[in-house]
Formats: C-alpha cells, sequence, structure tokens
C-alpha cells in the first residue's frame, strides 16, 4: 500500500491558549497530506485538476481520534495512504505519530468532483478514471519495500 | 434541549480556490458554536476555566459529513446542542443549515480536562461537575418554547 | 466619512499560546471588515466582482502597529472607513478598539483587479469606476451624524 | 548577516477563490520563518522562552508590500534575516521570493516580551540579552559564505 510520511513542525500559531495544536489545524495539516500523498503517486493537484477537468476531491466525510495532543516545537509524521477506492469516492486514512505512538487517527472520504456541463456552478460527483487508481498501484509494486519497510 | 443558533457570514478568507468553504473552516466555526452554546448556559468559558480550574474542553472524537458545500457571501446558520453527557466527557452537535436544508452535521465529544496536579504540564479528563450540567437544565426548562419553538 | 463598525469576539482559535490574538488573525479580521464596508456602502463583494468583472480588490501594502494585545474573549470593535481613493487603488484604514483606547492601527492598500483580457490567468489593475467611489459618498452624506457621531 | 532560507509550497487552504493566496497567510508564513531563523542561530523558541523567561516576542509592528501573487502548487523561497537589533525590539525582515523575483517584502519588529512580576497577566518589554545577539553573529561569521553566497 502506497503510504506517504510528512514530517511536520507544530508551529506557535498551530497552537491555542492552552498550548497545544488547535485542533482545526490538523486538518489542514491531513489536507496537505492527502496532496502529498497523490503528488507521490505522481499526481499533482494543480494539475490533475486541469488533466481530468475536476474541480476537486472535496471531503464529504470525517472521522477523527485525538488520543495525544502536540505542542508547540513537537515534530510530528502524518502517515497517509488510500484506504479504499469507491466508483465516484474514496477513503484516504491518515495517522499522526509521536514517535512510535499514534496521536491522532484520521478517516477522511472524498469525492472526484467536476463541475456540471449545464451549470458550471454547480458540482457532482463523477466515476473516479482507472488511470488515477492505476498510479498509486504502480508506485506500490515499484517501491513497496521501501515504502512499507 | 437547550439549542445555540449561530449566524455566519461565510468570508473571502474562509472560501478555497474553487470557491466552497475550505472544510478546516468549518471545524473553527463549530468550536466558536460551542463557546456560544456555553455561553448560553450563562458559562462564558474564560470565567468558566478559572472558576473550575480546568485547562479547557479539547475534542477527543470529531465525525462530521458535509452535504452541500457553501460559498463566499452566504449566510448560514449553526444550530448546536448537547447530545449526551458522560461523566467526563460530552458530546456537541452542530448542524449547519442553509435555510431548510442541512448543509453539514457534526458530532464533537469534549472532555472536561485539568492540568495534573503532579504535574501541571499533563492534562487528564475530570468529572463534569452537576453545577455545569444543570446550567443547561435550567436554561432549558425557563426558555423551552422560546429556544426550540 | 463613511465609517463601518465592527463587533468582533475573540475566539479560543485566535489565540496563540501566550493567551493572545496571533497577528495574523488580526489581518482575517480587517479583510472581512473590509467586507462589511463595502457592503455598508451598498457593495456586496460577490455581486460586485461580477457586476463589474474583476477578480478582486488584493492587498498591495500593508502596515500595521500592535500597541494593545487582545485574549480569548475579549469584546473589541474594528472601525473601518476607505482613507483615499487612487485612480486603481484605494487605502482602507483600520483601527481596533478597545473601549475607547486604539489597540491596532491599520493600513492597507489595495488594487482594483481584473482578469487580462488576452491571459485570463493573469492579473491586471484597472481604474476604478466613479460608481464605486459614488457609493461611499452617496451614504456618507445621508448619514454623516449617525456614522461619525 | 546570518539569512534563513525556506522553501514553502503553498497548498490548496492557503489560497482564496481567485486562486491565489489569501494575504493573512504569508503572514503566518513569515511567523514561522522568523522562528526558523532563530533556530538556524541555534534558539529553539520553545526552549528560548524557557532559558530567558519571556513570554514571546510578539510583532508590534508590520509592513509588507506585494509585488507579485502566488498560487495553489506554487513552491517559493522565503528568506529571512535580522535587519537591526534595538535595546528591547529588533526587526527581521523578509523576502519571499519566486524564482530570481521578489514577490514580498515584510518588515516586522518584534519585542522581547516578559511577564511582569507584580501582575503576571501582563506583559512588558525586556532588554534582549547579549548572550542571544552574540548568537546570530556567532553563525554569522563561521558560515558568512554558505549563507550569503
Amino acid at each position: 500500500m502506497l503510504t506517504n510520511r510528512q514530517n511536520i513542525r507544530i508551529e506557535w500559531g498551530d497552537c491555542d491558549p492552552e498550548g497545544i495544536v488547535y485542533f482545526p489545524r490538523y486538518f489542514e495539516f491531513f489536507d496537505a497530506c492527502t496532496r502529498a500523498l497523490f503528488e507521490r503517486a505522481g499526481l499533482f493537484k494543480r494539475d490533475m485538476l486541469k488533466t481530468y477537468d475536476i474541480a476537486g476531491i472535496p471531503v464529504v466525510d470525517m472521522r477523527a481520534s485525538f488520543m495525544i495532543p502536540s505542542r508547540f516545537g513537537d515534530d510530528v509524521v502524518v502517515e497517509s495512504s488510500i484506504a479504499k477506492w469507491g466508483t465516484s469516492s474514496f477513503v484516504v486514512r491518515h495517522r499522526l505519530m509521536r514517535g512510535d505512538a499514534i496521536a491522532i487517527e484520521c478517516s477522511e472520504t472524498r469525492v472526484w468532483t467536476a463541475r456540471m456541463d449545464e451549470d458550471r456552478d454547480k458540482l457532482e460527483g463523477r466515476t473516479i478514471p482507472d488511470a488515477i487508481k492505476a498510479k498509486f498501484a504502480a508506485v506500490d509494486d515499484n517501491n513497496e519495500e521501501e515504502l512499507t519497510g
């Protein structure tokens, strides 16, 4: 399974008066990690939007469990992978690690979304192209040991 | 059930290149709505932290379903209420409404959290005082019609 | 001079580990206050972008002096007005008030910006329509006492 | 002059409906770049706060000129250095580069700030220790070519 590992330094502005990360910031981290995961599969989001004429891959469902807080100056790692491919949606799983401990588990469902032909201001889900799914499988095959070892 | 209704104008800076709200912003909205819900029960968070010597009420679990996107300039309403009281945790339910339509449903579990006596840098859950729960019940009884009508 | 007064409650997520507002948040406030100032002049930004076929009114210069910090739970007021109209640019002045004290003074220069006809991905300044400037003058005349009193 | 160069990828959530970076995000970048500059001088902010018993180094004055917008997916570099040391304040200069072009110039004045002994809820400026200034000079001497070349 193709997994991206992203190093994140917790910044002053990420933290609240209690000194721990203000939780909405984690979702910004995870969104950037999904972007990075796609990039690791060779898919640059900016190019992908143009090539496939989609408006984006918005989140439609989000579940997160926060087990250990993080603080200003901490270095954490987010491991991200595709947990499931559907027809027009897919699930990305993120684990925020503090050393060997899982601090946060998050599961986000996203939809392959385009503007409607008949009304460009409206959005609709579309079938995820096989070429996209293949990109993740291809990287997986070639780098399995390095990536999951 | 005590329910707070918060009017929110979607700002330019809340929206992403697709023109819809960048989803982590919703969690900032909901956090402010939980603050407002407590205030409606007569509990100002800043005072509450001092009075009860707690560090905060951090989120430990978050679930959200995003059904309808919102855009720059939209006016939305967030309805918030306590869905469940536990011993040291409680569940806040938020519904973001666009007119009569539910655009987002969100359920956040928070813990009544204090600094540990033996190590002030560490956090631990504590029993939620009955006085806190009573505040929500009291308002509920007095204003039920107005609030839920 | 048309002045908009915006009440702002400082939220938990606006504050840093020191318990004071993380300064980039102020610029989010001011951006929303510029939007609100235009609205007070009868110009809804969303509609204005369409009507005048502009891409936005981005900030090109920003100066701010932070004199008094604000904290979680504080209620502050931002007074905003147009300090100067140029040909394609204008200056918005914001003062964040804590009671009678000026906590922050900010001056932002913005440009009336459209997409270039020959390359829609590029932006260029345009002459601000007289109709826009007139809107501010009109409101000014009608409500001077109320607004500046 | 000790200069830190920070690579920044513009994320989806940094950008507004026009597709360019929402300007308050730049100030979050610059704040993190000041943190990184100090780290390059061997001063980890978290430790520095404890060692010198200060509350932080809040910004009291900010000036920025935005010359070229950046977009989702862009890679930019922020060059940061101390432009001037005062008694209790100092000026950090940031230049956000897009290749060889300066996209943004920013000058932020910060104050070495402690909690007052007689009222721990109040903040006051303090004399910047010589040891702090020396850290920047020391690194400068040792790595001048590499850092400024």
